[in-house]
């Protein structure tokens, strides 16, 4: 193709195919009322790059997240990960699920392979990330562990999703900056 | 299937470490209430592998079915999808998911996510097939599909979940046969 | 995050994080002297799509063929996929992977995992039309196919990223046309 | 491990569907001769499970890494990735490929993809295992990564699978003795 062909695609599709401005304050409001603010996401973020990129902000990490949150493919997940968390807690679900979920047993997966879904929308560099934060709980993600270990509210899903947010957002920051 | 038919698979496979019996019944009944019997997959695995293999019988296959649905990752991604689907139609579900997975709508995508965990279980040579039942449609899964658009039932996981387990148990026969 | 402060990502990374034009150039070069222009991936997911949305020309599939191989990610795939593929031929590959490349083993499914990695680019959504054009091999496929097994060429990679990239360029126009 | 330990794994698992012997002596061998012995991989394994398993030892987890590597996916990957990792030393490898894989470019990320696929083996709660060691560098991984980086030898692949593995392992004990 030659390229002023390329330069044929129309600009008002060119951010926006994959994105979903409506369906983004719908995910922000719903993560806020389970007690995560994108501020709390992009400050994971920050603690994954900071070191490696001179000069990087918690802003710019936060414009990121903003970018990640605007993904039909992450918003699906949030959506579908958030009411199973509720569905969970409010009795509305059946068993075994609702065990397991309230319990966060440790050989169900499908928290991680919905993480995985998000993680995957920057690429297979941020799987790395995911896991780590996954294993170590940095600010908000350990506050939704114990949250979820000492009262009813589930976070099954809710914490794999934070860390796969953060970590895309980290991925997101490596493609604009080490490429 | 009938009891005494899974009776015949080998008693080391009842006892591996990442199978579980007694949530196979329970997915195994959950399946039947939704109007699936495992014998309706193994036709589509039998559809699948029966051109290739001389001698291949429905009743080999539905062996294979049985070995999908006992391993635990497959179970909770059907635990989970099936559970989406019901509680998408009771009403319990909130809006924008609700309304998503009632209409089955093109681009959510997390009902394919979980069936790629449940291919995955035998290996990667599962990803075409699955692909390929999920768009030919063949037996259950078209009348599922049509339940789905024609009445007030939500098969939106349910179908990807049928297609998953044909395609993992025509990679469980491929690793068995063609090894 | 407040919507002025979003407006403020500068426009010049808007669409090129995740995109290299100079390694984009590398990798359709090399499809070419493999055989396959990017017209015969349009075709396909012409083939794909045509049908769902009216006034699709094959143009326009050509336009997201070319943002797909825009993405680092699938140039990453294409360029290690297809090196896999001449290295076999070229015989400084060792046993036993050459021969399994070379009569495109049955067992073997990295072609398949680059596959996704590939389609992932553009969400889950386009695993089932990389799975049937996979199995049912349309136009330029069909054609590797066969130069694959009667031929010295091996194309174990070539015809699954043909068919993951077509499958990624339809799950593009998916999320611009029925968003 | 030594051949009278092999031999004490069941029967039953060597004749798997899955499992393959043959491929298991060869990609033993290949690691070995990378620097890697399936103890360095089963000591990884048992920092990740230790503490969670009272009396676990890492006799047992040398068990699970040796049954992981009996597996034809994990298999299929390690030939791939050590393959590309010799080649790239070698000199038989094109740019800009070669390069990329002589300076682990943080941006290609097949390597993890290929390392998902092994994880994939014993699910999706291998995830957070795989990215917590790929980050951290226990033992023999970051032994690998300073040869990598001070050396003509390329760990690009051989870090990753070995984490992989690690992670593979640490999945078939949970799931073992936690279920």
């Amino acid at each position: 193709m030659a390229e002023n062909e390329t330069a044929k695609i129309p600009k008002e599709y060119a951010d926006d195919r994959v994105n979903d401005t409506k369906t983004r304050d719908v995910v922000v409001k719903m993560m806020k009322e389970r007690g995560v603010e994108l501020s709390d996401i992009a400050a994971i973020t920050y603690g994954l790059q900071g070191k490696y990129i001179p000069g990087l902000s918690e802003k710019t990490c936060l414009e990121h997240v903003e970018r990640v949150v605007m993904k039909r493919e992450v918003q699906n997940a949030i959506l579908t990960g958030l009411e199973l968390d509720k569905l969970a807690e409010s009795g509305a679900m059946s068993e075994p699920l609702r065990g397991m979920l309230l319990e966060d047993y440790g050989l169900y997966g499908v928290d991680e392979v919905l993480a995985l879904a998000i993680v995957n929308v920057y690429g297979s560099i941020g799987f790395t990330n995911f896991g780590y934060v996954d294993k170590t709980k940095p600010g908000i993600i350990k506050k939704l562990d114990e949250i979820g270990k000492n009262t009813d509210q589930c976070h099954t899903f809710l914490d794999d999703i934070v860390g796969a947010i953060a970590a895309a957002a980290a991925s997101s920051i490596a493609h604009r900056y080490a490429g």
